[in-house]
């Protein structure tokens, strides 16, 4: 498994000189996808099936600014994951090692009528590969 | 017909401290969407018929920057309207009256197949309004 | 004291159809601007001071989905004011009064150099409204 | 040289399941960035020095629609530089090599006074090297 490396863009940059707030939470996205494809349990795939996997809820610790030219490297971690609930850890180092933030992400699987689906019923493939990578928090 | 009016986020700015420029481009939608709704031919109802109105180009001139806690006032005029092509230009001031930005935006008709339509044929009621916000530039 | 109230725009929704998770961060620092203006601590005159206030910490839970043309209202609230530290809890509404988000934003308060600072001692007109302001959870 | 690389983020599209276009611009500044690092002429050293590049005006053509998953690939050129301004040209294709995107941008130098320098003046190293990269269009 490889962590996601990208550099801050100068757009993400707010007058304070520093990576806005919000643009973490489009990283951890990015994070997620690169991670889910890494597994073979990619987003399109999921879509195609018409399963989406809405974000039902975010936490954010902000460690350390970044900024333009900085290079961040985020690992990935499923940290929860039970029938229609799946859930993220986010660890975000800069290009010193240093930590510069913390994050979770929380989600749900619903079918094409909006409805809550377990991915073991309406998607098994994906189902038994996460299982594998839920880690003890 | 009122211009479109409102503040600068502070996410909306840079490091250099002024409101970054592919922000601008954003602005000229609000204020676009601002100005069909006032005339009487909402977004909304259009892609409720199935028409989706894609922009195939813009052009913009930055003239002085605006920041944070600016308040910018955007005029938005029909310059062109042929048959599957219709064009906008804008004009925008901050709270002093200044001249900040002109820009323009270019759009085409699509129908539910995603080929090119005139609005004439497939949504009359817009066609006739629109034709009476033509400007001659 | 009034709740903040705006549309959504067409550029932040996502082709999920739905208003990206990402975009609630931005509606939550506008609403406290609006909120810190109506109170008369208005983040810029902190920042001509020179004393900035960094975002430390967000949660958010979605609740319901929001779109293109949605008007959502979000009432600010502060429930926690220490020393260094201050918090907001958010509560959004869409236009049909329906709970679509809760968040919470956690800041601290840093001086010219880059060090906490306690707004009683470097602003403390700012200090004397908050305390006013501060809520019971 | 080579072009600049990238996939699609899922927060980049917007509800007609397409890239957003105000983004196009964020990808001209990053592929933008990418070039001039590469040619050895980078925006913080630039920054560093005091001297400011902001945009002054931008061109969009849009080609043909991207969405999540699509990876772009970006051909940049100087295609006009004269004392205090510099043109780029961007070239946007898909994985499929098909074109997708055109657009142009227009800066000026503007030294820490605000006022325009010509990078002659105020950054030889870089005038010679951007001199060389000038294309005929």
């Amino acid at each position: 498994m490889k962590d996601y490396v990208r550099k801050i863009n100068y757009y993400e940059t707010d007058k304070m000189g520093v990576t806005h707030h919000s643009n973490y939470i489009r990283l951890m996205e990015e994070a997620r996808v690169d991670f889910l494809e890494q597994i073979g349990c990619g987003y399109e795939k999921l879509e195609t099936e018409g399963i989406i996997s809405p974000v039902i809820g975010v936490e954010c610790q902000y460690k350390k600014p970044t900024t333009f030219g900085d290079c961040v490297r985020i690992c990935v971690q499923v940290i929860e994951y039970k029938r229609v609930r799946l859930s993220f850890s986010y660890t975000m180092y800069n290009q010193n090692d240093e930590l510069v933030f913390t994050g979770k992400s929380f989600h749900c699987f619903l079918n094409s009528n909006g409805k809550p689906t377990s991915l073991a019923k309406s998607f098994p493939q994906y189902d038994e590969i996460i299982k594998n990578y839920l880690v003890e928090e």
